[in-house]
């Protein structure tokens, strides 16, 4: 089976208290954790919901103990937890979405659960929706448990954050007495793939060639410029310009694409920014997500005058232990369970 | 040959004085006209520059030949003239871009031609870039031709107006002195394409199926809406919505294309206006495209409080006959070759 697996054992010092699933569209994640929230193990493989290795519930159990198969037989006892996809309408059991605001208590209160085929209990949490009056609705299933996890890291920021999380999606959450009070998506990291993919914007870009780092960054500055000089309405004036800046030789080819993702964030933080905007002075800003977009994040932000507070890694691990630990799952913590700050 | 052929004899008196050719990406449309501008007849076909029945100039001319071969050897002296994508880089001959401010005498001046194998030759229009200092180039290529026909249509026009260019590519345009003074490109056509065809948003949306037709007004109603609130940066956010009407069960599955459409329209409404409450009080705002989108974009004025000054179909065949005209290769005028206006 097509499965990586890494242990830590440089803090792997517990005995295993809890068997946690990160469970999306294209991946699935195993994490064996002790009292202390620290991971002794972790596995993943590539058969995400949308990926199993047969159609139903049985797909699910046998992609679970395809991954996890020895840990369940080690530890016939241990909880085993689930968040992310694995509980929408396509997933495993749905888990409906409880609506803002929402904690790891809210999702534990309203999880669901199934039984695999051995009497073996899977509980899965829900997602979120975000449904303001006289508004759009919102929803989130995957994130609000990287979220527990990140406010389970530094109790201040449980108090008032602002979490930005970029990716195909982006989330920004605004985090009030430790809940999600509210949140927005951004569809910045599938508009850049569909944009340059399918529409005429992507015809200039040369397929397999990226621009020397300094035309690259020089034309993300100009897509961040762009985006911070936008009126209402402007971005699907501002996008065709990823075509004329390659008409009139204003940037090389193989500089477009960075361009339109310069623009594409700009516009995400120029929005998402006003959230932060009316939160109390002092608010933190974390940024949740995958370092290599995290830094062109933090590029953009630079251009707006802002440092984000922390920017955190796979927090998804920690909120699992969050959301079986309010599910009262998990033996009474340990001396040694308190808070680990992972960034200073 | 797969072709349409249209006359209309009603309005055709004259003698044949020019062949006028609107070439584009997708089709080829020939109009044989008399010297008052009014169309003896017309022909189409599919050989668009992108579907040429052989590569190369040959491949021009057979389509040319296949669809007015009569035409050419019925009237060997006439003068054959031609706009849109067949003076582009991957056109006949490439008729560069002339910078703002342009007229039907600017694009004559700075015309390109093309000689047959029989040496007959073909005018060739440029089109237009627009590159204003400190800002984003843009570009037009067509819709030159088709304001440089609205402005003859009305002399009062030629003045000042702002007209909007529905379509794939949608064009917002400041005409002043008689000249094109500006303009911006909205990718809102090609942006519901991709994102219906292409990205999540579609997954929802039932194939082949369309709403009820209150139920597209009130999703398209809710799309304007969505967009006539929004801050800067606020489309990616706006766009999920189109996902999270439907999984909410706030719109049927059929309606949610519709209130990406009017989000779509909208953000182009919001922007384009500002370009029309820059210019001179009173400044006609004209229609130009396809009838319904043009509705589309009528019922979207409308929620701004905007009721466009005329709405024209296809002005190409007048706009190609000023190019004629201003490069005199025309008779002199007739008598009867004042001004026809085709909307009160």
């Amino acid at each position: 089976m097509d499965r990586s697996v890494t242990s830590s054992p440089g803090l792997s010092t517990g005995a295993a208290v809890l068997i946690a699933l990160d469970w999306g569209t294209s991946s699935l994640r195993g994490f064996l954790m002790d009292g202390s929230a620290r991971i002794l193990a972790e596995r993943s493989s590539a058969q995400g919901i949308q990926n199993l290795p047969q159609p139903g519930a049985a797909g699910f159990e046998a992609a679970l103990t395809g991954l996890c198969g020895d840990w369940l037989d080690a530890h016939p006892t241990l909880p085993v937890v689930a968040g992310g996809m694995v509980g929408s309408a396509q997933g495993w059991v749905e888990a409906p979405y409880v609506a803002t605001p929402a904690d790891a208590a809210v999702l534990a209160d309203r999880s669901a659960q199934v039984a695999m085929a051995a009497g073996r209990r899977v509980l899965i949490a829900p997602g979120v929706l975000h449904d303001p009056a006289g508004g759009i609705p919102d929803v989130m299933r995957g994130e609000e448990i990287q979220i527990a996890g990140a406010l389970a890291e530094d109790a201040s920021w449980a108090c008032n954050a602002c979490i930005a999380m970029p990716g195909t999606h982006s989330k920004w959450v605004r985090v009030a007495d430790g809940r999600i009070a509210s949140f927005s998506t951004y569809m910045t990291g599938e508009l850049f793939a569909v944009l340059k993919t399918h529409s005429l914007l992507g015809r200039l870009m040369p397929a397999g060639v990226d621009a020397k780092p300094e035309d690259g960054e020089e034309a993300f500055a100009i897509g961040l410029r762009t985006a911070q000089s936008a009126g209402p309405g402007d971005l699907p004036h501002q996008l065709f310009a990823t075509r004329t800046l390659g008409l009139t030789k204003r940037l090389p080819p193989e500089a477009l694409a960075h361009y339109l993702s310069g623009l594409l964030i700009g516009h995400e933080l120029r929005s998402g920014l006003t959230l932060l905007a009316e939160m109390p002075a002092g608010t933190p800003l974390l940024l949740i997500g995958d370092p290599g977009l995290c830094h062109r994040y933090t590029c953009g932000l630079a251009a707006f005058g802002i440092t984000p507070t922390a920017q955190l890694g796979n927090t998804a691990p920690r909120g699992l232990f969050q959301f079986a630990a309010s599910a009262g799952v998990l033996p009474p913590p340990s001396a040694n369970s308190s808070s680990i700050k992972s960034t200073p």
